[in-house]
């Protein structure tokens, strides 16, 4: 037992519960139903799962010993050992691996998606494990603590996520406890669930409001192990921006500008949501330079751009339910923990994302997506309609109940035969994750498509004209003009569209490697 | 000036702006914007757009004199008369009437959709008058009244809707005083709109819960017009249940019953929403006639049905934003005052259908689409994907919030040619207003598919199943099978499509009178 374990978990009885996580691992049987903390890639336990998949390794259970795994959003690589050794039967909700969707496209898992807000509460209603015989909701969660509070309940690492909703609904809880990390203690402000009819309202009506409990409570006699880990999380470095993404940024930039000086938004805008990724990355350097002061964030995940924002005195507080830094983005943080820990607080991805509070707020929500239609719906999840990518995420909690919201995305994407052969503009959006009566503004390096009050047929003028990639534009404007002339006939002129052709750019992506139709016919 | 009218202005300086309506007539000029109090028909102005009428009709003005309209949801038939002559220009959010979807799909009105939670709320915004140059959001708002308070405060008939809201940003004010009904005064509950950063909690923890205000406040100053009205709503006869809407209840019913013996929901169940239609009523009978009691309503329309409800003493409290009752269900509802004001509350839309409190209630929402497909995505909207129907409504606001998210429609209905030539359950829904992150349950005639936790692929096989037409079941199995033959070769078995034959029921429908394709190829 090191020292910093002992320091850090102040309740003694669970001291007497340590455990080698290899211990652990007969617990574990087929078919059983098992919650993790983790979200976004941070927070997740590692050293259970890795001796799970090792045992698996060792004794060939490849696809004879699998789980029903519930994470609030993504894991770590211990999830994607899992996903190599078929051990995932099914999934839910948001996550991000290539083997974890190698086994959901390859039909090995099965995967089933839901709003960030909506997952962990449904989880704790049954509706997921309504066809146990045992009445029970998960047999085992595996929590990630930073540290132990005298009374056995647990501070979390760097995320949240579901793990209040998942130890409530727990048969046993297991802890790992993270010793290569410091300690989190402070930075999280729990609520834990309450169902129907005897929610009360969220006090929250700022950012920095907190409800005072800096722990996630468990009955102790459920903890039946702790386990010490020294593995930290791995971030990949964050992509750069690049020219478009700054192109992007900038448009947005503008648009805030402006919707300042016409009195829409206030001087310091409205707290800020904002998705993972180089675009997000590109628009938070981009505010970084913009005149912007007094900036909040009420976000589903932090990274490292965000502590540049802190930096240069424009971002006054931020909240999130996951801390996604890289290994340098984590010393920095550290380094001035007497500073961020004062302006950061980290909750439950219930109450991150909550419309209650996302609407209260205002949220300005900015989402890059798969690909966008004329209309404005917008696919988040499904490539060609069919190839599940990471999920629906936190995506549509927020563009549904944001004050303003945005979609951003490169114009096109390159194909091996062809630089621009995908179109993010398409004529119908091959699956739907937003729809119309969603989106507010669609952003591309190309120009802002501000959509607010305008009619579909208006709606697709400007998103051809201002997002659409050169290569598309005609194309796009011929299928909208054939599918008015149709529909002009037909009297179905709200939102024209020829049935027949309406997969056209994906069919032909699929046969020619290009989004580029020859001709409409 | 009637003695029922100075009875019931309780406010004098509005006496003095007594007009006929003709002479208000030269305000309105071709352009302007305009709100109108009204919700599901009922609560709208009548005399002044009648007037208004008259003039466009009198001297041939179809076309030339047209505005920009904006209700809560749909009017009377005044807005019919409207559309007929070419007076609305632009149009948001949902309506009702054949010459108002009729002038949307042959193009003379360009209408934009929104959830009618958020109507109101970005019309303050500013966000659909973006491109005024007077900085103006609304010209006049026409607000029927059924009294005046002493500080000229508004009270409203049977309807809230978007009316806070309206008043709030509209230059003048006009003012219809309905004598021909009762005053409404003590059944409304209303909240006046606070943007961000400066709203607070909604504190409503059960439908009974009030705010305390029970008119809408408005600057007598703003007030230019005063007009007395006694022309009646006129809501059309409930179209009665029938056998399949009875099997429907009937599906429901036994699903809520077995949820109670689960312990998913409680004896009294949740809070519910139903919409409008014989299938709504089917199910608000089936209930009446089911063992349930003590249960409550937090919904946006109640209509007849929900008196039998009170009646049989099984219902405690309903709230809504528009009670639409027949005029022998109204005469029933003043014959019963005292009883019915206390059980009952009407709000405005931003709070009835506020996802805040619509989660934190649990509420159980029922809606009917237009088609869902076999991956749970709903089509409220547009037929075929381009013809509007009425809109979204709030179908949405309660959809993605609801503890309980129900779709229930007939599995399949009849064409000029074929009786079964409409098939509900389709391979990709021609337009989609709900997700499949959004839906639980699904329900036709024909059987319940509850889909909660279940993966793509397991959920079109219960929808199949359960739910579709016979004469379209082995159809639809056979386009999931031939769609996870290729999903299997090509690594997308998440959600498998041919995506060249995602609308072939649509298209052989438009070409042949029936959804029923002759083979896939």
């Amino acid at each position: 037992m090191s020292q910093l374990l002992k320091q850090r978990v102040r309740y003694a009885p669970y001291l007497k519960k340590l455990k080698q996580p290899e211990e652990l691992v007969p617990l574990f049987k087929d078919g059983q139903y098992i919650g993790w903390s983790g979200f976004t890639g941070v927070g997740a336990p590692k050293v259970i799962p890795d001796a799970i998949a090792d045992h698996v390794e060792k004794n060939n259970l490849q696809g004879k010993l699998q789980f029903n795994l519930f994470v609030g959003a993504s894991a770590g690589p211990e999830e994607s050992r899992w996903a190599t050794n078929s051990m995932i039967r099914k999934r839910a909700p948001h996550q991000v691996g290539k083997p974890i969707s190698a086994a959901i496209n390859d039909g090995r898992t099965l995967f089933f998606d839901k709003h960030l807000s909506m997952f962990p509460q449904d989880l704790t209603y049954g509706f997921y494990t309504k066809d146990r015989n045992d009445g029970k909701i998960l047999d085992y969660s595996i929590i990630e603590a930073t540290a132990i509070k005298e009374d056995g309940s647990i501070v979390p690492g760097p995320s949240v996520g579901g793990s209040p909703e998942f130890i409530s609904v727990s048969d046993k809880v297991i802890i790992e406890l993270n010793t290569a990390t410091p300690s989190f203690e402070g930075l999280h402000d729990i609520d834990m669930p309450v169902n129907p009819p005897f929610r009360k309202p969220y006090p929250y009506t700022s950012p920095s409001d907190k409800s005072g409990l800096d722990s996630i409570p468990v009955d102790p006699e459920r903890v039946i192990a702790i386990v010490e880990s020294t593995v930290k999380d791995k971030v990949p470095p964050n992509t750069p921006s690049d020219a478009k993404s700054r192109a992007i940024a900038g448009h947005l930039v503008e648009f805030f500008e402006d919707e300042v000086k016409h009195g829409r938004l206030p001087e310091n805008l409205h707290p800020l949501q904002s998705g993972i990724g180089n675009i997000a990355n590109a628009v938070i350097e981009g505010l970084t330079g913009a005149s912007f002061k007094h900036l909040t964030v009420w976000t589903e995940v932090l990274q490292d751009s965000f502590l540049d924002l802190f930096e240069n005195g424009s971002l006054d507080y931020a909240t999130s339910t996951s801390i996604r830094l890289t290994e340098k983005g984590f010393e920095k943080f550290f380094n001035n923990w007497d500073d961020y820990s004062k302006k950061l607080c980290l909750r439950s991805q219930v109450v991150s994302n909550n419309p209650e509070i996302i609407r209260r707020l205002g949220v300005i929500a900015m989402n890059t997506p798969v690909e966008f239609d004329i209309y404005a719906h917008a696919n988040s999840t499904n490539v060609s309609g069919s190839k599940m990518l990471h999920g629906i995420g936190g995506s549509a909690d927020f563009l549904r109940n944001a004050k303003l919201s945005i979609m951003h995305a490169p114009s096109a994407r390159p194909t091996k035969t062809d630089p621009t052969g995908i179109s993010t503009v398409v004529p119908f959006a091959s699956h739907v994750d937003q729809t119309e009566h969603d989106l507010d503004v669609l952003v591309t390096e190309q120009g802002l498509a501000d959509v607010r009050g305008l009619a579909p047929r208006e709606r697709a003028r400007v998103i051809i004209e201002k997002c659409a990639h050169p290569d598309y534009k005609d194309s796009l404007k011929e299928y909208l003009e054939r599918a008015e002339f149709y529909a002009k006939q037909k009297k179905c002129l709200h939102e024209p569209h020829m049935l027949k052709n309406a997969f056209k750019f994906h069919l032909n992506l699929a046969e020619k490697g290009t989004m580029k139709v020859d001709k409409w016919d």
